[in-house]
Parts: C-alpha cells; structure tokens; sequence
C-alpha cells in the first residue's frame, strides 16, 4: 500500500493549521493545529483531534467540555500544509462560549467588537459537578 | 488612542494565519499569512494583502494574477491569533485554477481525490501575452 503523501506534516515544522467549519451552516469554527498522530486518530476516529500547543499533548476536541466534533468530511489544500474539517458540532466550539471563536468583529479603525451570542458561560462549560 | 490589541502579532513568531473564506457562499477558499504589515494594509486598502512565507514578502493577492479579494468583513478568533476575513473573490483563489485551495477530498483510507472544477488552467492565470 502506498502511504498517503498529503497532508505534508514534513511542512511546518510537522504542526499543520486545521480549520473546522460547520458542515451545514458553512461557519468558521475555529482553527487549530495538527500533528500526524492527530490527523491519524481524527482519521480513525471520525472525531476531530488536534494537537495543543500550549499544553504539548494531543487534544481530543470535547474530552473536558464535551463538545465533540464529528468529522463529515476531510479536505487538504493545493500546498498539501492545511487541512479543512467539516464538522458537526456539539455544543460550542470556542472554550468562551461562543459557537465559533471568530465571535469579534474588527471595523476599519481596527477596533473589535463582540457580533456572536455566547451560547454557554465558560465556568458552565468547564464545571462538572 | 488606544493601540488596538487584536490581532496579536507577538504570537507566532510575527505571523499569524488569515482564512480567507467567499462572502456569500462561505466556501473556504485559502489560508495564508499575515504579518502586521499585511494586517495593515488590508485594513486600509480594503483588499486582502498576505506575507507570503516562500517570498519572504508581501503579497497583494490578486497582483500577478488579478484574483484580487476584495474584502467585506474580517474576524479574529478568541486567542486573538488567527484572522477570518470574508471575502468577494475574482476569479480562482487557487493557484492551481479552482475557485478554493481545498479542492481535494481525504478518504477514510487518507487517500486524496480532487472533487471540485478547475476553472482554469494555471497556464492562463500567469501567462501574461
């Protein structure tokens, strides 16, 4: 068996950026970033699975909040150096409750602001009782 | 005035990825870079202006191939270290001639089959008679 060249993890210093977007709305969810072991486990799996720089370990989307990401469909770039998830969400993406972590707006002048309702508080998010 | 904080260039290393996603269609259509030069002429030309990271320059979308982005709205994601903006584009976003970088699909067995039109050869988009 051939093994697959794409997705270059041999790019980017083995980390490659993954953008997960809903399936059916089209929404930007979030991006992070993914080493092999994560793009074999999200593979395997069917569930989405990033690699956390801060925390240096893989990152099973979901296993504190619980908002699993269900992989439907897996696309890769002409570069073969980012990967592009379709995803069911459960819950909210982003760890501040928002479905999406792209909840801020910036205008002309460079300011932010927040245009997404927060679905969840955080401490509701990350406290289980 | 207040320095506005977002996006936070002193995260990766002055480069920060920028999904460029079609205004009306939501398609994913590429992921680039930015630095804060990038980031500031994009804001005041109103036209996605990327640092190309192989070029080791700035890179106007659009200026060898006339594929500008014209863009409409930008995002920034919680961690205030990666740029959504939402875009009109002309003509293909990919070099490669189809209208999104994304133009391959990842099977469950991680082989790649291209699932979109090209719309044109890449041999037009850069001849320039």
């Amino acid at each position: 068996m051939e093994a697959p060249s794409i997705p270059d993890f041999s790019r980017g210093d083995g980390l490659l950026p993954a953008i997960a977007q809903h399936h059916e709305t089209g929404q930007v969810l979030m991006l992070a970033w993914m080493n092999q072991a994560a793009w074999e486990e999200t593979l395997a799996t069917g569930k989405a699975v990033y690699f956390s720089r801060s925390r240096g370990k893989l990152w099973r989307k979901g296993e504190e909040s619980g908002h699993v990401q269900t992989v439907r469909e897996i696309r890769v770039d002409c570069d073969a150096d980012t990967i592009l998830l379709k995803v069911d969400q459960v819950g909210a993406a982003c760890h501040e409750g928002f479905e999406s972590c792209f909840f801020r707006k910036i205008a002309s002048n460079g300011s932010a602001q927040i245009c997404e309702t927060r679905l969840k508080e955080p401490s509701e998010i990350y406290s289980h009782p």
